[in-house]
């Protein structure tokens, strides 16, 4: 499993993921997940993926092997929309390669992605990728997007995320949401890789791998912790006569 | 779908359970998920349900059918253990009755239930019994259960409640995990149906049914949500350099 998520605020972008890969509960690796295609001044976009591994890296290589081609490279589209279309179809080459008429049904070779960014001239966008290849953006209303594992580290997110929330409240939220859906789903797993990118900025977004280790997670995590038992500590007592 | 969770603390049970049943987004009913079989004195039972309901109402109208029983009945059992094989024992025939063979393969007749309580002689116990008719017992390291849509619910759960919690904090945290739940799934919905039991009383529930209108849930769902942005607040900022 793995667990993505990633915000289109009025200030920004953010964006995490997990590392954690698994094959059953005995096959575990660890596979960056969030990939950066960027030409400063120019464009910054980041991909994040969920699902059949060879799939999902396929479609990253074929992305990055193509970069110079005339049409078809990821730094050649003119929109973000482009962009979209472009992943969208490359997913859908890389299944029918490997799974060509469907024929195989009993694996999943679907992957579900999520890219955002900015391209000069336009402003910065966010898209969800479904397996199917066709997508949808995020608006002011729906400003944030998950892909995998993504129930357990929604509460928080409905509870605290919207269009005009700053880049670092949604950079801890982040964190926070996948604090939670750590502590519940095995394959779901540090380090977590971090970025935001700064509306407008067209550079290269600020980046953070996030680990155990991390001083930043951890003193975040035990703030979160202590809090909620004292916001309980806090709630008027009910009468249970 | 349906949300369902049960704690078994020092002090006692509590249980909750929503009301809303669907069978696609255009078909939807209330029906109680929560029955109780008692005998002031001697024990009291409470029975949550989650998953098909033609399967859970059979299973529920057999043993109050069967209350008079001579062997059979669920008031005639010595043990909470007995009275989780009676009720697993039901649901399986219940099944083999609308589905002998498994021969009718694209639906899903099965139903998952708790069970809690205490009959005189024995401590108050808490049961979650599966599809399959077997079933587990809770324990002081994993004092709680949930049946149906249980993730958007559990992080809050996995936070504060442990065995040693009391029955109002139990109950606190049950409306809480309830309301992320609603949040985000359709499928589960008000009223909802609050028992708790204290334990060696064997006496019947304090039982509540908590609508949008209750008082206490509007000011508890809403000390929650700003609490929530408060402790937000307070959290050390990211350097974002």
């Amino acid at each position: 499993m793995t667990y993505c998520v990633a915000m289109c605020l009025a200030d920004g972008l953010v964006f995490a993921s997990d590392s954690r890969t698994n094959a059953g509960f005995d096959q575990i690796s660890t596979f960056r997940k969030m990939h950066v295609f960027e030409q400063p001044g120019e464009r910054e976009l980041v991909l994040l993926s969920a699902g059949n591994l060879a799939t999902s890296q396929s479609v990253i290589s074929l992305l990055e092997k193509r970069l110079s081609a005339a049409p078809g490279s990821i730094l050649g589209t003119s929109s973000m929309f482009e962009a979209a279309e472009l992943i969208g179809k490359t997913m859908r080459e890389v299944i029918h390669r490997d799974n060509p008429n469907g024929a195989i049904n009993h694996v999943d070779f679907s992957c579900s992605m999520i890219l955002g960014g900015q391209i000069r001239g336009e402003q910065h966008r966010l898209f969800n990728i479904y397996p199917e290849g066709n997508f949808i953006e995020a608006t002011k209303e729906t400003p944030y997007f998950q892909i995998g594992e993504s129930k357990y580290g929604k509460p928080i997110l409905d509870r605290v995320i919207s269009y005009t929330t700053s880049l670092e409240r949604g950079y801890q939220c982040a964190l926070i949401s996948f604090d939670s859906t750590m502590k519940s789903n095995l394959s779901v797993g540090m380090p977590l890789d971090v970025a935001i990118y700064r509306r407008d900025s067209l550079k290269p977004c600020f980046n953070d791998r996030v680990t155990d280790q991390s001083r930043y997670f951890q003193a975040l995590r035990q703030q979160w912790h202590i809090g909620i038992q004292a916001l309980c500590n806090d709630l008027e007592p009910p009468q249970l006569n």
